[in-house]
C-alpha cells in the first residue's frame, strides 16, 4: 500500500471556458499548493459560447469544438491544471447515464478534497445548471457502496458554486470569499489565452476586483482580488474562523 | 505599545441559560485552547424561562431573577467562560439606545474573534430574533469611527447564529457544524446545572447527537457530539477547507 | 371548580372593518357552532380606512372613529361575535407595551381555543404586520409563568393569517380554506353594514367564490365560498385529514 | 354498486426502507384504525442504503435485492401494511413513462385518502426528490379524465412530505406533527427488522423524541413520540383545530 | 433588404386553452396595435382538460384533440392571434430534444419581441411548468451562435410567466398588471367559444376584476379589467414609468 | 386651477451620501429631462460613513455633519437635484413620529412619480433597511384620507429600491436596469466631489460598468453605464415593453 500523499481537487464545466472566469483563481492557488487541480469540461461549449469563432466564414463545428480543446487546454496550463472532455453537446448539454457514470469514475479515481462547479439556477444558461445537478448527482453515485462495490467509496468532499454571469438573477448568495490576490497576474493570463472572447477579460477582471473589496470587508485582511462561492453542504471544524 | 496575545470571543444571550444549551459546547472548546470567552446576558429569562422556580409558592422577581443569576454563573463557570447580566427584562425584552450602547462598549472592549447569538426569526420567543438584531447593530456601531471617535474601530469578526428549539419554524438553516466531542462531557455538567430546566437535559443531548451524526456524514470525520451553527456573514480565507 | 364549557376564538384586527372582510365567514362559522368569538380591534381605521367619510364636509376625527365603531360593532352583531377596541391609532398603528399587555389580559382571559390575525408583511398597509406582531407577542408573553404569576398561563392556541388585500405582494401563501358555504348569507350582511367601504363588497365577494373554486378543487368537496388562512404554527394531531 | 368502507392510503418511497424511519408511525397508526395501508417501494435501496450487505465477501446484486425486500415485507408485516416493489434501480432511481402509468394504477386502484412521501429537495440523496415528483405527477395524471377513460378518475387526496435525514438542508419545514405515542413500539419493532442499518436506530428515535417534545409544545397535547410532515397542498375543513 | 415593420409576440401554451384564460386580454390588445401574436400549443390538452368531452360516451382520443384544436383555433380569431399545435401529448406532456429544436425554429422566425408563458412551478399540473421551462430553453438556444450558424441569432426579448390556476401554491408572484379593459369584451368572447370549460368563465372573469382593481389600487390610473404577469428578466429602460 | 406641468422625483437617503453612489444616474437623467429631483437624507452620515474625516486630529461632530453636508449639496448641485437634510443621527439612524410625519409632508408636497430609497435589508448597516421602511410608511401614510384631512391624498408612486453595497448579502435582486449611459460623466463628476470616500469611486465605477453590461445582454440595447433597481409595487402599463 501506497500513502496518499497527493491532494486533488475537481472542476466541472458545463463549457470549455466557464472554470477560466469563474474558478481560475482557486485553480492557480491550490496548483501552487503543490496540489493535483482536475477540470472537466462537459462539453466545448462549441454552439453557444464562441460566437467570435462563428463570425468566421466557412466555420464547422469540428472547427469550433478543436479551438475551443486547444485554448481551455492552454488556459488550463496556465493556471496549472489538468482538464479532459466529456464533449456532450451544449445549447443544449445533454448528458446521459452512461456519461454520468464517467463523472462517478472520476469521483472514485481522484477522490477529490473539494468540487467547485456551477449555480443551481441560471435563466440565462441552462446548462451550467444541468452541470451543477450531475456534480452532485455522480458525488451521491459514488458515495453508494453498491457502485462498483470492488472499488472504495467516496467520502463526503465539499462542493462550492462558483459565480454566475449575473449572480442575483440566478439566486445564488455567496458565503465564500477566497482570497486570490497571490494568484491573480495567472488568472489575468489564462483570461488572455480565450481570445474568443475578449469582451469578459474586462468583465472578469472587475469581478475579481468587487469580490476583494468585499472580501476585505468582511474580514480585514488585505484582499485585492477575490472569488466568491456558495457552499452546497455545511462546513464541518472545530474552529469557527477556518 | 504591548502584544495582545488573549483572543476573545463573545456570546449574546436573551435569556440566562440561552448560552448553556445552544453554545455550551463552543464555549467549552474556546476556553479549553485558551480563549477568554464572555457571555453577555441580555436578561435572566425571569419571568418567561423559569416556570418551575415561579411554581414555588411566595416567590418573587426578585428571587427569580437572583436564583437565576446565581445558576448562570455556575454553568459559565462549569464551561470556563465569564458571564455578565444587563437586566433589560424579559416576555418582554426591551433595550434601549443607552443599553445599545453598553453592547457596543463590550464589542469595543474585549474586540472579539468571532461572535454567537440567536437566530434571526422565531415564532414562539421574541426575545431571540432581538438580541440577535441589537448583537449586530452593536456591531455595526463599533465599527463606526464616529463613535467615540478617541477608541479604536472595530473590525469585522464573524456572527454565527446558534440553534433555536425548533429549528425549521425559525427559518434557521446551519451551514457550520462545530465538532463538541472534546469538550461534551462539560457542556452535560453545565445542563445539570440549570435545575430549573431538567426537562430540556435530554432534549439538548439528542441535539447534540443528531448534529454529530449530521457533521460526519457531511465531513467523513469521526463526530459524536455537534453544535449547528447559520452564518451570518460570508467566510473570507485563501482554505475552502478551512 | 365549574366545568368550562363555553369555547372561545379570537380575532385582532388592526381596524375597525379587516375583521368582516377578512374573517367574516369563520366568526359567523364559530358563533353558529356555539362559540363565544371575540373581536380585538386595534384602531378604528380612521384615518387611513374612512375614505368616504373624510370626503363629508366638517367631518371630524371623533365623528370618523364614532361612526368606525358603531359599524363595526354592528358587523359584529350580524356575525354573532363580540368586539372591543383600542383606539390605538392607524397611519400609523403605534401599540406601546401597557397597550401590549392589555391584549396579553385579553389572550389570558379569554383563553381563546385559535386565534386570527393579519399576514405577516403587506407593503401596502404597514399597521397589519404590525398587529400581527403584536397578536404573536402577546400570545408568548401570555404563556410566561413569570408574568402575573397569580394567573394560569395560556397554553398553545394556534395563529392563522386571514387574507390580505394583495395576496401575492405580502407573501401569504394559504395552507388552510375554511368552508364558509353556510354562513354566506350572514357575511354579505356584514358586508352591508360597511357603508363607507361599499367598493369592497364585490372585490370580497369575487374573493370567497375563487377561494371555494379553490377549496372545492383541493378536496373534492362541494364549497361554494371560501375563506383562506395561513398557518403560523404547525398543526398537531393523530389525523392527517382533521 | 357495493359500499367502499375500506378506507386506504398510500405510501409512496424511493428505497426500501426510507418508509419505517420515515413514516413507520402513521403507517403503524393508521393500520390499527383499521385503514388498508399500502407501501409502494420504488427501488430495494440496493446500491446506495445497503452498505452493510455489501461489506460480506461474495454478496451480489440480486442478493441485496432480495435481502432488502424480504427486510422491508417483515417490517410491513409489522406495522400491519402491505407492500409492493417496481424494482427501478437506485443511485440513481429511473422512472420511464410505462412505470409513471404504473404508479398511476396504484393510485386508480386504491383511490388513497392520503398520499405520503418524500421532501422535495435532498442534496445527499436525488432519489427522494425524485420519488417525490413521480408521487405527485401520478396523482395528477390519474386525475385526468383521458387517462384511462373508462375508469374513475382521482380526488384530490391531501399529500404529506416525511421527514428526510438532515431536514433544514433539504428546505423541508413541517407544518403537521403527527402524535405516534400509541404505536411507538411498534415503531421500534419494525426498526429492528432492518438489521442492515442498525445505525439508524438509535437516530430515529431521537428524531421521534424530539417531535414528541415539538408536538406537545405546540398543541398542550401529551405527546411523547411523533412523526413530522409537510403539507404539498392546502387543507380544506371547516374547523381550524382539526 | 426589407425594413421590417411588422412586431411579432409569441405565446406559449402547454395546453390548447390556457392561452385564453391567462393571456387572452394582451393578445387581443396587442393584435389591437397591429402586431402578429402567435400562439404555440404544445398539446390540445386532451387528456387532462377536456373532463367534459370524455363524458360523452364514445368518445375517441383523435376526437377530443379535434375538438380542442377547432376550438382553440375560434378562441384565437377572436382574439386576432394565429396559432399552431405541436401535438406532443399531455398529461405528462413530453417534449422531446426535436420538438425543442422546433420551438427554436418558431423563435428564430417570428423573433418575438416578447414571449408569454405558464408559471415557473404548478404542483397541480406538470405541463405548465415544463411548458415554461421549455420557453426559456428555446429561447435560450436561439440566441446561440453556433445553432444554425447560418441563422441570425434571436435578441432577447423579455419573457412574462402568466397567472396560473391557483397563483400563492404556485410560488408566482405578480410584478406587472397589464391594463385589459379596452379588450375585455373580446376575452370574455374568447371564453365563451371553450364550451368544454364552462365552469371556467366566471371564475377567470373574475380574476380578470381583481387584478383590474389591484392595478387601480397601483398606480392611480382607472383599470377595469387587468391581467397579471410575473417578469423572468429584468426590464432596461431609461424611464422608471414605462 | 393651475395646470402642474413640473414633475417630480424624490430620492430618500439614509445618509448624506448615499444617493450619489446609488442613483446619481437616475438623478442625473432626470434633471436632464427637465424633472426636479429632489434628495431627502435623514443623516449626514456623520459617525459612520466620514472615516476620512475621523482621522483628522481634533475634529468634532459638528465639523463631520457641516463638512458632509456641504459635500452632498456640492454633489446634488452637479447631479441637478435640490437636497435636504433631517440630521436625524446615523449609527444608529432614529426616526420619531414626528420626523416621519416630516416625510409625509414632503410626499404630499412633492407628489413625486416615483420614489428611489434602500434595500429592506442589510446585515452590514441597519440605517439603511430603517430608510426604506421609513420611505414606504411615510407613503402609506400619505396615501391616508383623514392624516390632514385638508390636503390631497397621494397617489400611488412606484417606489424602487437602490443597489446595496453588498447586494447578494442583502437579499436584493435587481428587476430594473436604467441606462445611465448618457449622464455617466455627470455621475461619475459627482462620485470626485466626496473627497472622503475616494475609495469607492473606483468601486462604483465598476458597479455602473457591469450593470450597464448586463443591462445590454437583457435588452440587446448598446447600454455602457447602468443602475440596477428593485421595484417594490407591480409596474402597471398595457406595454410589455415599457
Amino acid at each position: 500500500m501506497t500513502i496518499m500523499t497527493q491532494k486533488n481537487a475537481l472542476v466541472i464545466s458545463a463549457h470549455s471556458a466557464d472554470f477560466v472566469w469563474r474558478a481560475g483563481g482557486a485553480i492557480a492557488l491550490y496548483a501552487q499548493k503543490g496540489w493535483k487541480v482536475h477540470v472537466l469540461c462537459l462539453s466545448f461549449g462549441e454552439r453557444g459560447e464562441s460566437a467570435k469563432m462563428w463570425r468566421q466564414p466557412g466555420m464547422t463545428l469540428e472547427q469550433v469544438k478543436s479551438g475551443r480543446r486547444e485554448e481551455a487546454q492552454r488556459a488550463a496550463d496556465v493556471l496549472g491544471a489538468s482538464v479532459s472532455f466529456m464533449d456532450c453537446g451544449d445549447y443544449p448539454l445533454r448528458v446521459n447515464d452512461q456519461a454520468l457514470f464517467e463523472i462517478v469514475d472520476v469521483y472514485r479515481t481522484l477522490r477529490p478534497e473539494f468540487v467547485l462547479t456551477h449555480s443551481a439556477q441560471d435563466p440565462y444558461n441552462f446548462d451550467h445548471p444541468l452541470a451543477s445537478h450531475l456534480a452532485l448527482e455522480a458525488r451521491i453515485i459514488a458515495q453508494a457502496h453498491g457502485h462498483h462495490p470492488e472499488q472504495d467509496v467516496l467520502g463526503a468532499p465539499p462542493v462550492y458554486l462558483f459565480e454566475p454571469h449575473q449572480p442575483e438573477q440566478c439566486e445564488w448568495k455567496p458565503d465564500f470569499f477566497l482570497d486570490i490576490t497571490p494568484v491573480w497576474e495567472k488568472k489575468l493570463s489564462a483570461f488572455q489565452v480565450m481570445a474568443a472572447q475578449e469582451h469578459l477579460w474586462d468583465y472578469y477582471t472587475r469581478v475579481a476586483l468587487q469580490r476583494g473589496v468585499q472580501a476585505a470587508r468582511n474580514s480585514g485582511r488585505k484582499v485585492k482580488h477575490g472569488e466568491a462561492y456558495q457552499s452546497v453542504y455545511p462546513r464541518v471544524s472545530d474552529d469557527f474562523l477556518g
